[in-house]
């Protein structure tokens, strides 16, 4: 898009929470994962590195930048532990989408909770291709902020019809069941991971600590589960003990990121994966037999959150959310910057006081 | 900072230009220019990292992330030399800074305004360290979008009081002589860069053309200049000869981002430069003599950013400009983000036919 102006839409918490409401959170799910699943069988199409983290004592912030030919986006997000004591997400993000042939941002928008939404959709993008197809049992270890949507895209994409919930934090789980109450789902809470992992088809991990935690240890582990591991996602914060990744056929979304935050840093670089894009284009087989052990390693990938302001762009447009924000300035020529300050340099208004102590040379 | 809410500022374009004209352009360059020089003495306070670049067809599309114990913040911006054609600026920017402690992003702002200020005020404390005390005269080649700020940051706060302009766009010289014309600077048009440049004390290149173009010869070059290469800042756009560089002594920002950005991409890896933070803490020597050639090899580099965000984040709250964004959800329980989506989901809405192909297994 090639337009004299520059219009930045953005999205607030609100509007994204708006668009879900009305389009419905089984619907927005849907159209969420297809739209992750046809932007993954795109692979080559996109620019992909490892996001740039930054870290520190207590958390780390990260960049999630990509692009295709016509659109670049990026994501800003942190991982903070502790934020919940308090009273702050642990996960907190925004992101942009811009155009590639200009560089124009032109959506700015929460990811917040979006990021919750997609990285529900990708787990159910890859159960899909990787969990047996009767999968009807789902255990959900960690019940925080992201579990919720983790049990409806597996509810409405998946056909799970029980969740088996185990969190150390026993209000995280009633709240989960409160929130969760008026679906369809089976709920049942557990007093132990491993209660809850007995006789599930798939194992959802999302939890929050950043320590190499053993979340689910090897004789947990029963054939033909599939094992969908999200919260081993940063250098120094695991879940999975390196024995269940040996018994597994292990699958992740983009080697060189996942090799350094999946669950996967515990393991010898030659240690072998496949790349989910490679399964969902019928180029590398997924699950070889019923009583195989399958491991998505999600890390969450900047992919996803292309595909996810996608679709908050043309649902946005569609159902007339958003409101336009001066970000970027407007010039009659586009040489003379200078034009934003000339105003005020006539008006000549000055703050006295507001002095600086760099010597002024004239 | 760790509070139970999250409150994030936004500056609009017309925000930030209400700033820089309460302040006084002068005063705003002055405040941004001792910000960036304390800044580059804490050195080592800072985690560094080359930007992220994703390069495309017509341009680039950047991420520049910094951080220290307390802080963190980050710049997009874009380089599209062929958007003026199309009415837009080539460079559009804006950026965050965030809370370290906790990743909750504080200030949303504009900063392409910004960017030009920032990049002045960076070269006149350069130049401060590097070009003769008693310099008068500047040639300034390149008259675009940035070309005012530079002028009136080495007549602010580097006794410059003549300026030598060439551009190969003459309507955009006239621009600056018409916008600089209420000031005390003594405009000289010309009608070549060799002719702006003869006799000159500081020489000042601003070019946006992504090639590699020779804007300065060796033969251009008088004894005791100080060059100020501003626009070759990118794989494949620099402005001035390698001869140039080799018969100087050059100081730049971050070493590992100028080998790859900088004019200094045409020169051997082991072509020695000094990093301009060594001048400022009088730990490298600057200017050796008289007679000396010294070039900045300016690129830009995330540290100014970082800079000019907290001058922002301070000016605002001075000056009580902004506003409130709802870029981070405000949650009664952190664990609890489903509650966003809780009201709509009672409500029931849904807008029919916003269907997804992906089959909806439940």
């Amino acid at each position: 898009m090639t337009t004299p102006t520059v219009s930045t839409q953005f999205l607030s918490v609100q509007d994204v929470a708006a668009i879900v409401g009305r389009v419905g959170v089984d619907q927005f799910l849907a159209r969420l994962a297809q739209r992750i699943d046809a932007d993954y069988q795109r692979w080559e199409a996109f620019d992909k590195v490892a996001r740039v983290a930054a870290h520190s004592a207590e958390g780390v912030i990260e960049l999630m930048p990509i692009a295709d030919d016509t659109t670049y986006t990026f994501k800003y997000v942190n991982g903070h532990p502790k934020n919940t004591k308090d009273g702050l997400p642990t996960v907190m993000a925004f992101g942009v989408l811009a155009d590639v042939d200009t560089g124009a941002p032109e959506l700015l928008t929460e990811l917040t909770l979006t990021t919750a939404l997609r990285t529900a959709a990708m787990s159910a993008v890859a159960a899909r291709a990787l969990a047996r197809p009767e999968s009807k049992v789902m255990a959900l270890i960690g019940n925080g902020a992201q579990s919720e949507f983790q049990a409806l895209a597996f509810h409405y994409l998946n056909g799970i019809e029980e969740i088996r919930l185990y969190d150390i934090d026993h209000a995280a789980t009633q709240k989960l069941v409160s929130n969760l109450a008026h679906t369809r789902l089976r709920l049942v809470v557990c007093s132990s991971a491993r209660e809850a992992v007995r006789g599930a088809d798939i194992v959802t991990t999302v939890t929050a600590d950043k320590t190499n935690a053993v979340i689910l240890s090897a004789d947990m582990i029963e054939p033909g589960m599939h094992i969908n591991g999200v919260g081993g996602d940063c250098p120094g914060k695991t879940e999975i003990h390196p024995d269940v990744l040996r018994a597994s056929n292990v699958f992740v979304q983009y080697e060189p990121q996942t090799r350094i935050e999946g669950d996967l840093q515990h393991m010898p670089a030659d240690f072998a994966v496949t790349e989910l894009w490679r399964v969902l284009r019928k180029e590398a087989q997924g699950r070889t037999s019923e009583k195989e052990i399958t491991f998505f390693d999600s890390v969450g990938f900047a992919l996803e959150d292309y595909s996810a302001l996608c679709c908050l762009r043309d649902l946005a447009a569609e159902l007339g959310l958003g409101q336009t924000v001066s970000l970027i300035p407007n010039l009659a020529n586009p040489k003379d910057l200078f034009s934003l300050i000339r105003p005020q340099q006539a008006a000549g208004l000055r703050v006295v006081g507001a002095g600086a102590d760099f010597a002024l040379a004239a």
